[in-house]
């Protein structure tokens, strides 16, 4: 059993114990991949993958056969702003959609094979407006990462963590500004859909949040805690607590990419057990994975959360784990060595 | 049952008689498309997917339950100019991998879902040199054909067409450089590793091959037959034969690709149930798919042919038809229009 942080300082101390990748099963899987009846680097990046993969598994030659989806719902006080094209009231719809099974979300597990489970966090008391004061006490952030934390099926083999949230892309363009700098606009998009007077009204909130809250000595769980929400408080906790268990986790677009920078911003090298799973339409996260350094697998204008895009993404590395571990050898299957 | 073609000019016939998409499935699915609990576009490319895989199914809510992966193998005479990296002897050593399930297209196809059909032409007897002579006749050409015809389930929903064969990216380097010009070097790579002074060698092969039979009057059916393989004749004839059974394709790599496009030279929109799976590693592929106005589902580095990419592609075609048919609308899930 995982312990829980017991406050935000001791998750940034997990974070900055987490173990890496084991290295014997990552020479292992190497030399295997050397070794397949195909040639030398054939598979593109599906022979990085399944190696990256072996080594967070510590298994030279692993299967996926358990990956889980946890869809994370909270509401955001800044909606009072005006910064979305749908009413909040949407959120609690589209968890009560996710629950019957009737968003793209459940229909991406289902062909990914993936069991998944829905976190809605407090969303009849939404995180206070960043722009009037910090979205969460200390102890409310802590809260969300808690449940994030607990949510990981310690039995699962890959993660995707995705969210919903009415406001939410503004959320996440604050902690984008906040942890990278530039301007406001750098980091702001449409996000379901608002007009040009809604993009610089949400720029103006963006700017506002950012000058209120990202003090020198904020590091990046301080940002999450002010700029952030629950939901996204939530992603941070579940991709730190997969590190620990040795989860590889498939990030989504800006919002779980945002949560997850947040991790990377407070410890380097915390997301390297992660891979992007897709770029989105939203502008700004070609700009948030070019921070993190991350290539994303897919790129099919997604820009719809839930996490869809690193759920698509799931067959991908299932492919790359059952080329690797699946295929014969040179000398198993009798072919020639060019 | 589907009527073989009689001839080469029978099979032109064929290409220009096949059906289109359905008008009345077309409209349904865009209606529907917009009517689903996500925001207008959120889902990318997965969006204009369903809607062409509902065009050509006939099917305004269709699901994918049969895909079927065909892999086709065949011998060319121009391995004798040097052109490849690997013995010819590896294809019927891969075709017996294929058969025992240990290649990476077994993995690929399983991960999929789908059925998988291995045919491999007249091993022993390899296609003519194409710098000595054609390198089928048209009877050689005509039988190819047949065999990839006659290879599609007419009850799978989705195909993809695959091949082995060493030497075979010298002969689609020659098929592309025939059907759209340039200079033989803008349609040659390294295929399976070919290393410097091979690719000059390859290079000269094809400019050869494509001197000795591109001339004015021969259409793209006719420079499949003189400087294209039994593997590349099967694949073309598959596709064909897919479009008459209104079975969607999936676009394998570069060789695929240059079998697809002898189709789309010798009738345009001989291609329109396709779509592009992947890009391939090989230089020219990029080339290939803008002169078919096709861009890829993925481009993750993969440059083994056999279907790899494409079968790929299949859970996302999957995913793309799960989503448009298996999520509530607005109005079924009580969720606010924006």
């Amino acid at each position: 059993m995982l312990a829980d942080p017991q406050s935000l300082e001791d998750f940034r101390q997990l974070l900055k114990a987490a173990p890496g990748p084991d290295g014997v099963a990552l020479q292992g899987a190497r030399d295997r991949n050397g070794q397949l009846t195909k040639p030398p680097g054939a598979l593109g990046r599906l022979e990085d993958l399944a190696i990256w993969y072996a080594g967070w598994r510590g298994d030279p030659r692993p299967r996926i056969e358990a990956p889980q989806v946890i869809v994370f719902a909270g509401n955001h006080g800044v909606t009072a702003q005006g910064v979305s094209a749908f009413p909040a009231e949407v959120t609690v719809q589209m968890v009560a959609n996710f629950k019957a099974g009737g968003a793209a979300i459940n229909q991406l597990a289902r062909v990914a094979g993936a069991r998944m489970d829905v976190h809605a966090l407090e969303l009849d008391r939404p995180v206070a407006d960043f722009t009037q004061g910090p979205a969460m006490s200390e102890a409310e952030a802590l809260g969300a990462i808690r449940v994030g934390w607990q949510a990981v099926d310690p039995k699962a083999d890959l993660l995707v963590v995705g969210e919903m949230g009415i406001g939410n892309t503004t959320s996440a363009a604050a902690i984008a500004h906040a942890l990278y700098g530039g301007e406001a606009s750098d980091w702001v998009g449409r996000g379901t859909g608002v007009d040009d007077a809604g993009l610089v009204n949400k720029t103006r909130v963006v700017a506002e949040g950012v000058a209120r809250h990202a003090r020198d000595g904020v590091d990046g769980i301080g940002i999450l805690a002010r700029l952030g929400g629950r939901e996204i408080a939530a992603m941070a906790g579940a991709i730190a607590a997969a590190r620990m268990l040795r989860i590889p986790v498939i990030l989504d677009g800006f919002i779980c990419t945002a949560a997850a920078a947040c991790l990377e911003a407070t410890h380097a090298g915390a997301l390297d057990h992660t891979v992007a799973g897709h770029l989105s339409a939203e502008g700004a996260h070609v700009r948030l994975l070019e921070k993190l350094g991350k290539a994303p697998l897919l790129s099919l204008g997604l820009r719809l959360g839930e996490g869809s895009g690193a759920a698509l993404a799931i067959n991908v590395v299932k492919a790359a784990t059952a080329c690797h571990s699946g295929m014969a050898t040179f000398a198993e299957a009798g072919v020639a060595d060019g």
